[in-house]
């Protein structure tokens, strides 16, 4: 197993350094993630320690100004275009570098499950499915629909993922909020049928 | 005016040759959003004769083959994504190919209203407009929401646009049909808030 040590201690010392960066409320939001993450990752197969590192990370700098993000956004090389978009696309695509550089992880696996945590992806490893459905099926979440989600993510992963995109862009248009071209392959690739008609 | 001539023998002769390429349902479908094109080109100034002719053509190539419109796209250079997708979102896009080559119908404002007509744009001529509204509201058209898009279209065009193209998208979303991203555009330029949250 390629699996880093993560002691107890290794945990406390992350959920301090995330928890002084964003409110009361966002951290109790990380932790029931990271709950969900880690029994996922145990039922599916995958690493509960990258779990709950991603997860422990996932809203690392949701809290951080526009500004910050529009610097980095340009200093790091990212397409431009994202300049469009504004924190809900960025705290997970752009706030993957925050973590790498401030919390010195680097590991590409769980910096790639946190940048993909919001919009998902066609291409996703189980680690990216894992914190994507633990970030929306997580105890504190209360939507209509969010029991049937969770019911679906213990038994069927890419189905969770396939519940959560449709309802996800479904309840954007509902709003008439703006909707990220790569949200839009995700409901390509893992809700439209097969025969694009 | 840039009024093209266009009697009434004209007009008898396009009809003639769009009816010949598809069914009689079909037909009285384009004679429908004919009707409701010539009219709002009067509303709202544009020329009812570009709207006629837009109109009588929109779905000249909806009954051809795949094969036929595979090698169109490979001929004529278009994106070869569009090999992906299907007659849905052919047969207005590469579509107007058809129209142009064998209707010898050369003005670029009526090609481009109908290619436009299924996916809309971000940036849309009047004339653009007019066929992608006119297509959703024709008298032959049944579903919930309908009436209200026609009181709509009859004061405020622009507004038609935006509430055809979220109605479109949410109902493609609810069946699971794959979306194309240019339909994306146009529902974030004129659905999604200035906002991007």
């Amino acid at each position: 197993m390629n699996e880093p040590t993560y002691t107890d201690l290794d945990r406390e010392r992350l959920m301090q350094k995330v928890q002084m960066h964003m409110s009361e409320k966002r951290f109790k939001h990380v932790l029931g993630v990271e709950e969900v993450a880690v029994a996922l990752a145990e039922k599916y197969g995958a690493s509960p320690v990258k779990a709950s590192i991603a997860a422990l990370c996932h809203d690392y700098a949701k809290e951080r100004p526009d500004d910050e993000f529009e610097l980095v956004i340009r200093r790091d090389g990212f397409d431009l275009a994202l300049l469009n978009w504004n924190n809900a696309i960025w705290h997970g695509l752009v706030g993957a570098n925050f973590v790498a550089r401030e919390l010195e992880i680097e590991d590409e696996e769980i910096l790639q499950a946190i940048r993909l945590h919001t919009t998902g992806a066609a291409q996703m490893s189980l680690l990216d499915k894992i914190i994507y459905v633990a970030d929306y099926i997580e105890p504190g979440r209360d939507f209509p629909g969010v029991v049937e989600a969770r019911e679906i993510a213990m038994v069927d992963l890419d189905e969770a993922v396939r519940y959560e995109t449709k309802h996800t862009l479904a309840h954007l248009i509902e709003n008439e909020n703006a909707v990220y071209p790569k949200t839009l392959e995700t409901y390509n690739h893992w809700v439209a049928k097969k025969k694009r008609s």
